[in-house]
């Protein structure tokens, strides 16, 4: 492994969180709220981003494979323990675990949280808990690399470590450029946003905080009934865009340079509006009951499938009050997940896909054993080595998610419910859960320790389980 | 497809039952029982066998593969519906579904059962239950080959496909000889365990009846609180022999044959014993507070390890008011199951071990992108299609599971922590779940469609999903 270069990287990570640190500074400035917390954390990220590019000076600039997973591991693990400081400093959040819990949600876009009464909390670090969703989202190191002079551009591992998805693909040759333009895409679609909500009588502070939120796939909201307050209109204009945001942001470029037709063959697409539509007719019908007219219950229906198969997590009804039938479903939406090269979480539809494929593949090889079946996908033929690849990722998937739940059953009061939609939600990155982590609750009756593995969960999920695991696998540590 | 050779083979095995009957029949008779509900089944099996035989004649005498898959999946079937009748002629479960629904449970060895109070059922019923544990363990296609004269030889892809686990091996070169081998080691285990409950002081018929049910790995007793009141001698007889049947029967044969070495170097063995005796020891602690020693703790935790992670089903205690971890690890352990190529279900030990080798390969070939990690299992190199298709596997498996959960969930009063264990405890041919389908209750709450969404999973599972869904497959039924 190359270690100076691992950890100079970091570094530099960690000034590019001194520059997000300034936006709510800012908030806190023109609202007069107290600064401290915020400085301070700026300070040590400044401090700690500055040494480690001082002590340690790479000659080689080569990124090797695993480098890319351990800097993405260090970085999001950083970033997350020093961007916990201002709630601990301010005493918003005044235990540090619960800090780590609620900052680890927002990078990962999980939106988990453990404040009782999110109301009471400042403008200013109300701002900081959603903007990490909006950084978290595209990428802390995407991020990084998009604003940070002199990061490596020979950094594709990174990239692959860090975006979701089987297959990650640059848009350009540079990795920087196509950094820069997921950027302006995403930033072009969280200013859009905005306008429509603005325009759909929400205050300007509400606007940019949902429209954060919203973008990351995370679900942090400021009220403690989460949009269920809100218009109609409003709530509508956020299920489109939770929608949209679960898209492969490649499509976006594709369409940025007008190959539509492209587009418009895309598997993983037409696969997550299918899913999409399927699960709002079918829960709609099960919930038609409980509300005045159909549009109401289609409303619901919409706003809570898109938040759950995007991963956001913003809830417009306490779902956890709806049938057994439409909970089932949103449980196994929120492991499938969103589209790959979104801000979404989750298993990835495309995944799922290619999963099914293989699956149909063994089937077909099992009735007619002499012939061999391609699998297809995205319009190219799909090699064996990739299948075998996402098959795999199963394997770990659910063998960690498994353990996940078997250690959160150490718990003495809770229902398995409880500790299975809670795993679920923090490995998956969506945020509520149902029973006691339900929409209408928290994470807060949790242990310390059951706080720190569901945030050791939301990294898991939100970095696709492998640049962790390496970077605890003592072979990774060793010379080459 | 050889739709002759298919029917006409579904014919034999019918036969079969009918020599199957004659044992309930022997029983009716000593105990002067009612005869005809058994004589009519007989009468039912002997006929369509028959007619089946003098219908489909074939002059082409191969089985293809997918022939294979079908035959079991027909003769499953056909032998459940026929082996539901005498049940419902004696007026002992008066409703066919619910009949249904325990023969499948008893064929598929899983337990499960509707009836809400067993020890009011007659004797040469109860006998017929536990008696379809027993035949079904073994597999009733390696039954009927035992058995029947004129049976294909060449039949080692019926042997494929009934037989669980990754890979299916022949013993010796024909099948009808590896199929009375199979049995002769089955008999012989099946009678020491008789001989060591009747020394204990168990009634003869419990001790038959309780050896088919640890046998077959099935799990059908003749008490409401199973093997509650039985002594600890006679409990800790039966922890002993299911692990037994839980081990693959080829280890037995390669001890018969004096090829100790091979035996002491299985990584299957040595998985399964160190997955019990963990188990054993998590549970035990963690229940310590609810017994007054040690020892007692002991001793339910090992039984209800052994019972449930061979897919049994018996229990000593109803632990369903254990602690959650331990009702967790319980769970964990009912996906896992017993060995390939023993009379228990669940994915199987195998199939876990070389899910986990494939993700330890691929994690090192992330760290190490030019280096080749070859699996071993068993002293052999593994070959990639062997991994890959236990990990398809996985996948078709974790699909099926889901749907299931999914479908249960449209009873309206039920939680889903029963759901989720019914479909699991079905899925897995084990028996009792947690909660409503706890070891203390049944499955007579379900609804009838329900009840045949689970006996479908029992078969499923047993019959390790493909050989249904193939049948299921249009593409299987077009001529070659």
């Amino acid at each position: 492994m190359n270690h100076k270069m691992v950890f100079s990287t970091v570094g530099k990570v960690l000034l590019s969180e001194a520059a997000m640190l300034c936006l709510p500074l800012g908030v806190a400035l023109y609202r007069s709220e107290p600064t401290t917390p915020i400085v301070v954390a700026l300070a040590v990220a400044l401090a700690l981003g500055w040494a480690l590019n001082r002590v340690f000076r790479p000659r080689d600039h080569t990124i090797y494979a695993k480098d890319g997973f351990v800097i993405v591991a260090l970085s999001w693990l950083l970033l997350s323990a020093v961007g916990a400081l201002p709630f601990v400093i301010s005493g918003e959040i005044p235990r540090y675990v619960d800090a780590f819990f609620e900052t680890v949600s927002g990078f990962t876009t999980t939106g988990a949280s453990i404040v009782p009464n999110v109301e009471v909390m400042s403008r200013s670090l109300l701002f900081w808990r959603s903007f990490t969703h909006w950084v978290g989202g595209m990428g802390i190191l995407v991020f990084a690399m998009a604003i940070v002079p002199g990061m490596s551009d020979r950094s594709i591992h990174i990239m692959r470590a860090e975006m979701p998805g089987p297959v990650v693909g640059k848009l350009v040759p540079r990795a920087k450029d196509t950094a820069r333009i997921l950027y302006r895409i995403y930033i072009a679609m969280t200013v859009l946003e905005i306008i429509l909500l603005l325009a759909g009588g929400m205050p300007l502070f509400d606007s940019v905080v949902h429209s954060f939120g919203t973008a990351g796939t995370g679900g942090f909201g400021i009220k403690s009934d989460s949009i269920a307050s809100y218009s109609p209109y409003l709530q509508w204009i956020i299920t489109v865009f939770m929608l949209l945001f679960g898209v492969n942001f490649n499509l976006y470029f594709l369409l940025l340079i007008r190959r539509f037709r492209s587009v418009a063959k895309s598997t993983e697409l037409w696969a997550y509006l299918a899913l999409f539509a399927v699960s709002v007719m079918l829960i709609s019908t099960n919930i038609l009951h409980m509300y005045d007219s159909f549009a109401e219950a289609l409303r619901h229906a919409a706003f809570q499938v898109s938040s759950i198969m995007t991963t956001t997590g913003f809830s417009t009804f306490d779902f956890d009050s709806w049938p057994l039938f439409s909970k089932a479903i949103l449980l196994g939406l929120m492991f499938i997940g969103a589209c790959a090269g979104s801000t979404g979480g989750g298993i990835k539809v495309s995944r799922v896909v290619l999963l099914l494929k293989s699956a149909k593949r063994e089937l077909m090889r099992l009735v007619h054993p002499r012939s061999v079946t391609r699998a297809h996908f995205e319009g190219k033929t799909v090699d064996i080595s990739t299948l075998h690849s996402v098959s795999t990722y199963l394997i770990v998937y659910v063998a960690c998610f498994s353990l996940i739940v078997l250690f959160l059953c150490l718990e003495p009061e809770f229902n398995f419910l409880s500790n299975f939609s809670a795993a679920a939600a923090c490995f998956n990155n969506i945020g509520p859960g149902l029973s006691i982590v339900g929409p209408a609750r928290n994470y807060a009756l949790y242990s310390d320790g059951s706080k720190l593995l569901l945030s050791f969960a939301m990294l898991l999920g939100r970095l696709e389980i492998f640049p962790l695991l390496i970077t605890l696998t003592p072979a990774t540590w060793t010379k080459r």
